[in-house]
């Protein structure tokens, strides 16, 4: 039997909520060695800086390259002193100005960003127009087929719940277990934009953007909504619609029982 | 007396709703032969490409390095007969992603992107918090003090109406004649964002940046609002606050009458 390694009495975990722009990094997790850096990393050098110590950093999920977060969640043990708003103040001081902490905060020892995250919302933003507003570019995807909304709507009554996902999880990533409960889907059309919000209690590696690639497909008409039924059954990528461009995709929130976010 | 050079009748007149991130700019126009690319040139180039003619390009105004634009206005004459539509998807095709046409219309061979303008509205977004998000770093300035909008906003009865600008213009270059009409000047906050909307018939060189500098003086309480009398009567910029980063400007809108518009 695994002994529990039990951190000494003086440890502190630190949560922290982190904002980024993705486009410039290789994701939340060091890829390899050629790749960009890694939000991690460069969380991880900046907190080494401050604390004087080798610090490992663990976030509620791994987001891909070019994808972005509002509101990604990190913990970290320490055995520094160091007031958490000094933490922040010296991490956003050392930080490249694409990432951001917008909260550091003392919890208890047993959180975990990962394992204690009861639920996270992803939103997915499709610009449905003859061309992207320079200023929305890094942060969209761009469909220019006019899409209806409607169709996809109709996807809600088929994906709500708990259900297995296998077809909408990237092909070269298998998790034995892959049956995940969409708790809101919700998509809402503002002029030339088109909002995608999925929340979930856990995503498959790429499930996001293949949902909402399986979605556009609906929304053009290639695909009906009453399709989805098929597709989950037959427990195949295949059988889904491409993976959304990662640029469009942030990472909204991450949500703890509220006893976790108290420490 | 100097002859009027009439264009030959069959040249058109295409005018050009421009939106820019002037981030990676050299400004508006050609600066000199070792700053970055001006917006103008790249499409004058992007242009040329497609009507295979050499086209100069006019637009309602330079603006600086790093100044944004919703709504620039230019215009260009040419013989071509290519359809507006087909300019304007031909132009978003070449050029780089952080330029877009929004609009390419043919209007009346006396519009002229200046010299027709009746007003230009910009727009300075200030991020007033401790940090800036990701995603609002390239389209806003920062200003950690708190501001007072409320002290800001008694500014509008100095500055609305004609006056004389000089000491709200670029000490490096002077315009003989200073006179300007603001029309509107509004400040809104929404949580961490301020936003500063200034409408006039015309803008001295860097005179939208040294106004936003001076409200934030005003904000901040190291200057007053009615401080502004003095320094307008001193016509010296020596007296007005410091010039506001270009990234917190942006180009809203052009104004002008109906029929420039039609054509």
């Amino acid at each position: 039997m695994a002994k529990k390694r039990l951190a000494p009495f003086y440890m502190r975990n630190v949560k922290l909520t982190v904002e980024y722009d993705g486009t410039n990094y290789s994701g939340w997790q060091i890829q390899n060695r050629h790749s960009a850096e890694s939000i991690q990393e460069a969380i991880e050098k900046a907190l080494r800086k401050i604390l004087q110590e080798k610090i490992k950093v663990v976030s509620s999920g791994r987001t891909d390259a070019g994808v972005h977060a509002w509101g990604q969640v990190a913990n970290f043990k320490t055995k520094s002193k160091l007031a958490c708003r000094d933490i922040q103040r010296g991490l956003n001081s050392i930080l490249p100005e694409d990432i951001r902490i917008k909260q550091a905060e003392e919890v208890s020892l047993d959180f975990h960003a990962r394992f204690s995250a009861q639920s996270k919302l992803y939103r997915y933003t499709i610009v449905n127009d003859s061309f992207v507003s320079p200023f929305t570019l890094r942060t969209s995807g761009l469909v220019k087929h006019p899409l209806d909304v409607k169709k996809m709507r109709e996807v809600k009554r088929y994906l709500l719940g708990r259900r297995n996902f296998r077809s909408f999880q990237a092909k070269d990533k298998k998790e034995r277990h892959s049956v995940r409960t969409i708790k809101r889907l919700d998509i809402r059309r503002n002029k030339k934009l088109i909002y995608i919000d999925i929340e979930a209690d856990g995503f498959l590696y790429r499930m996001a953007r293949n949902i909402v690639g399986t979605l556009i497909e609906i929304g053009r008409g290639r695909l009906k909504p009453q399709d989805i039924k098929g597709i989950l059954r037959a427990e195949n990528r295949s059988y889904a619609g491409p993976c959304a461009p990662a640029k469009g995709l942030c990472l909204v929130q991450v949500r703890y029982k509220t006893k976790d976010k108290r420490g």
